[in-house]
């Protein structure tokens, strides 16, 4: 928050002492905290962490709104806590009619929240929550460079610095070439920030599409997809480790589904409007990889696209990007799975007493991964039927409800309907706002860690 | 089909000699095919098993629309096919516009196609599926009164008779209760079958709402539910065993799922309509009974109320009758499993190492069942969410792509938007008829019987 002070001073603008403010604020509850919790008990168990990476979420987003509402940017409490957990989840839904008013310390406070929510979601899903033996992360337990999930500490720390190293690098490359081709540095900070952490926050209220600019859009569409990659798997890459790239399959299955949807929706364009060849395949390339990496940007509204290429879309909201990146959704390795092992089921049928293991990454995958992986596909489904079953009690269509679930668990930005690319979420009741924020807090989570809290066993001992 | 031409022949109409020839074609056909198979071999093993289930369904759609066509009640072989197709899995999806213009002996013999597809599926899903290891079904082997698993024949004779036993009863009930109400001998009959099977083929274009009478409505919605119950449960109910009904898990979410949503919809209709008191209850409590058994008749248009009630209806298309009823859909035992099994994947979370196996009827549920369970959902949702965007290719609106797909996989009969239940499929595209009744044959047949003949690895051996 010092930083966006300091963006603030530097353009000498109105928002200057409410961040200044917001600052004093924070590292002043802050700093007590931690004043008065140094004797408290190191070692923290399971139970505490759950509580721990829920409740940091939820603190985080109430200081975080503190600058807006002082500001007056966003004078609603509703409307700022909404905003800033769409920013620390990396959702990017706004609230906002008029971005281009706001001050420039308030922008980059915006979207920082994101690049900030991006850092920690890596920690959390490459080296925290593999430990709570959540979400068949634990696939992936042995290739991150670090931790072993028995001991989180000390190696947790040299991960963390490993990984956060690459995502600042990325985001620093991303600036520059940004920089390069023709935006404003703050505009190519601001990008970067909110690409890598596949949050979708823009400068501008025509998102992406405000620079026509297809340098600046492909480059943003490489490094949509490189967030979207697990960044273990980067670091690897950068360590000159290919051989692990090569052999991934879930980058593979990655690569596979942007280019099968590219595909299709390509041709649909190309039959059904009267685009040119590269614009439809940047228009689809561009919206493709937004969506099944949860970042959310836009340079065209797939809502006036034919129904059945919106679908298409709308079916990638239920995709996401790989595990152990800093998009949300589903997550590729889980729909990988999902495949896999319903096929395996058919051969089960087939011979009920042979024993099929299914096979990732040629490995044999413990029985327990699968039966979370889809534990997490019923949860996340009965959460979606139940939310959209809800929310059509204020929105007026079916659409709007879908879109507007789908897109906030899934940490995406833009829905369907009236929450379409071209909209945005101001018009939303009040209840729809808390309502939708606790659903990307349970996207973002992995559902478990924050659906255990529910559960009448978590509380009994 | 030569009881339907025996109608014909009583009311001396049009169609009597389409039906006469229909039958003689049938009866050709088939004994010619037993006279050239005598000496074929008589012990089947499991890969035929498969392939002649699904291919039952095929054939008897093919022969059932020869008397449609012949008849030119229905002209076209797509619509002929459709209509068939939608009796014989007890759809009731329908692509006529004029039902009372049709000749008796042809509505019958249409009633009497979902007549013997209920018949076919109680002894397909309690006496043979089983024996595949399909659907989870083994819960309630142990159950039914006949065969044993490992045993095909000949105790599945008498599980068969005892069970068509029971069907044949109800049904004859039925007719009287509703021809002492004051529906005609004939109508009595038709709807007999029809609720029997839960398919929801009536013979008015109105269907139930035709009869404004509260006593025939309340019989129709009774004998509903009744089909909608495991027939090895009324078979226990009916030989006195009533504590196997009372501990019957599944007996009482049904009972429970039925109550809740009635209460929530009444309520809400209550509130957001000028109804009385008695006809909101009645329009609820047979809207609810009629979707969640899979039975399909109208009373009411559920489109007309507010987008909330409206899906909560559709919602309860992914419910669907108990296993081992006439029911389709997904089935409240595997509603059940799934929900348990989540809950307990919370408490797994908790304690890694605790063996929590679910429990269902006090017992421990298999954890093959439960894998099997769950990969079922995750096919009905992929072949839902598949089928919904190729529909949208030929449908104009993404709601009645998905009532379209919904309907006719969970064999319910009406969907959403130009295929509610106040329309009918009549308009569809050839291509999405043919589609739907494929449909319709992977929902009736549990979706696994008919998935399996179309991997690679069944047709290695």
């Amino acid at each position: 928050m010092l930083l966006a002070t300091g963006v603030s001073a530097i353009y000498q603008e109105s928002d200057l002492l409410a961040l200044l403010y917001s600052s004093l604020i924070s590292v002043g509850v802050g700093a007590s905290t931690v004043f008065l919790m140094r004797n408290a008990e190191k070692n923290i168990g399971k139970h505490e962490g759950f509580i721990i990476v829920s409740l940091v979420w939820v603190v985080f987003s109430f200081f975080g709104s503190i600058p807006y509402l002082m500001s007056e940017a966003i004078p609603s409490m509703t409307d700022a806590f909404f905003e800033t957990m769409s920013g620390f989840t990396t959702t990017g839904s706004s609230i906002l009619n008029d971005i281009e008013s706001l001050p420039h310390g308030i922008l980059f406070w915006r979207s920082m929240t994101q690049w900030l929510g991006g850092m920690g979601i890596i920690v959390l899903s490459l080296a925290i929550l593999p430990v709570f033996g959540i979400g068949g992360m634990q696939l992936f337990a042995a290739e991150v460079p670090g931790p072993t999930p028995d001991k989180l500490n000390p190696k947790i720390k040299q991960t963390a610095k490993n990984l956060w190293a690459i995502y600042l690098l990325f985001t620093i490359i991303e600036t520059i070439l940004l920089w390069i081709g023709g935006m404003s540095f703050f505009d190519a900070i601001n990008h970067s920030f909110t690409t890598m952490a596949t949050g979708g926050y823009s400068t501008k209220q025509a998102s992406v599409a405000y620079w026509s600019s297809p340098y600046i859009q492909y480059v943003i569409v490489f490094f949509m997809f490189i967030a979207g990659t697990n960044f273990s798997l980067s670091y690897c890459a950068l360590t000159g480790k290919f051989d692990k790239v090569y052999k991934n399959e879930e980058f593979k299955y990655y690569i596979l589904f942007i280019i099968g949807f590219t595909a299709i929706i390509f041709s649909g364009l190309l039959i059904t409007t009267s685009l040119g060849f590269e614009q439809a395949f940047r228009d689809t390339l561009f919206q493709v990889v937004s969506i099944i990496t949860t970042t959310g940007y836009a340079t065209a509204d797939y809502l006036t696209w034919t129904p059945f290429l919106t679908i298409l879309i709308f079916a990638l909201f239920f995709f996401g990007g790989s595990a152990g990146s800093t998009g949300g959704g589903i997550k590729i390795m889980r729909i990988v799975l999902l495949m896999k092992n319903s096929y395996y089921e058919l051969r089960r049928l087939l011979h009920p007493n042979a024993v099929i293991p299914v096979r990732f990454n040629k490995r044999a995958v413990n029985e327990q991964v699968i039966t979370n992986v889809l534990a997490f596909f019923m949860f996340y489904f009965i959460i979606f039927f139940l939310s959209t079953i809800i929310l059509t009690l204020i929105e007026p269509s079916l659409e709007s409800s879908m879109g507007a679930v789908a897109t906030c668990l899934g940490n995406i930005g833009p829905g369907l309907g009236n929450v379409g690319p071209a909209e945005n979420f101001a018009h939303v009741h009040p209840f729809g706002k808390w309502f939708l924020s606790f659903l990307m807090l349970l996207g973002r989570l992995e559902l478990f860690t924050v659906l255990v809290l529910f559960s009448p066993a978590f509380w009994k001992q």
